[in-house]
């Protein structure tokens, strides 16, 4: 999988891909991630990627000519299945959304900033807006981050032990049970009996049973779907 | 405010700090990170975070011990109003958990990593827990960099202009209206003209006409609240 995410602040995002699974499965050449500078797509001497909105208010706007020409460029060097817009009033992603994402080859992660981008942007150019919450930030950074790391960890490999994810909150539509390691007694607070048994079948049992009451108790609209 | 952060890999969020708005809030004294590594807080050679959970399974598990000498440490220096955890399972993140957080005065956040921590570090430490939506990722540290960006905006005097965070998404109620900037034609694309007109009334209308048809359109959920 190919991932290129364009923004006009890569420098917030190198730390995290290059310590990050990404960097991991960068090396394991299962997936490779891409920053673009908008930057070095602007035609003026300023190098002005964004302006102030048409109409008055606060907040500046991403100019639709360096995302055009990045997004132009790249589509012809290869096809991609989704070009993507991070926005609050996108869809919302999900886990189902993440499985779907990893399945596909290459994926291009636009995102906004300031106020957001020029809206002939995604009537032109977008295939998807996705959200990851219901809440703003300062940019599509972090959410491009969000929507990269969790699609990234379900590619086959990528995970040392790729039993890892399979058991992970959400993938059946259930909350993981609560794990625990040594040592045995903190300062007087236990480890569950049952799971120093050494009963396989009946750990199993008890972690399927925590798994229930746990989405009973906090997101019971899991279990509707 | 202030905010401690407590990661096993901080490495993945020092870009982040140091070039986002949490670096300028920080600048203009408005707001403190501190970004704190677990593995400084271990008292065994090997500086051991992780352990194997208990009851068997894949994935690591971040040890109680060193959370615990972290978080009473901090707790010694000054009084925390939440000491929160990330995590897919806790109270899902909104706007409304930032404009309330963002009130406060000293917050921690604790990233889990792998598997998660150990289960007695919620039920003795954690004072609130959250989700920043229904997807799982590799660690806390984007989580926490998310309600960090989210909370920290929103102190008066970070943004360069106080009344740009007061219209986005959600702060209503209401997805904000579509956006533009120059040029006025792209490749024959225009602008709405009402934004050229100069007509400040009228621009407003059409903005909050705009935001009420894309609410009802995509997000019909926010206008029963």
């Amino acid at each position: 999988m190919r991932i290129d995410i364009i923004t006009c602040v890569p420098s917030l995002l190198t730390s995290f891909f290059s310590h990050s699974i990404l960097d991991r499965a960068a090396k394991k050449g299962l997936a490779e991630i891409f920053l673009h500078d908008l930057r070095d797509y602007t035609q003026d001497k300023h190098r002005q990627v964004d302006d102030y909105q048409f109409g008055g208010g606060a907040g500046m706007v991403l100019k639709i000519e360096p995302i055009a020409a990045v997004i132009r460029k790249l589509q012809s060097e290869r096809t991609y299945d989704e070009i993507i817009y991070m926005t609050p009033d996108g869809e919302r992603f999900t886990q189902r959304t993440a499985n779907r994402l990893s399945l596909l080859k290459n994926l291009i992660i636009l995102c906004g900033h300031y106020k957001g981008v020029d809206q002939r942007v995604r009537d032109l150019f977008i295939t998807k807006e996705i959200s990851i919450g219901d809440y703003v930030l300062s940019g599509g950074e972090i959410p491009a981050a969000v929507v990269a790391d969790s699609v990234i960890r379900l590619i086959p490999g990528v995970l040392n032990d790729e039993t890892s994810a399979l058991n992970d909150s959400f993938q059946d539509n259930l909350l993981a049970p609560p794990v625990y390691t040594r040592p045995a007694d903190f300062e007087g607070h236990q480890v569950p009996p049952i799971l120093l048994s050494g009963h396989e079948a009946k750990i199993e049992e008890w972690r399927i049973e925590q798994s229930l009451k746990l989405t009973q108790e906090k997101r019971p609209d899991l279990l509707d779907n």
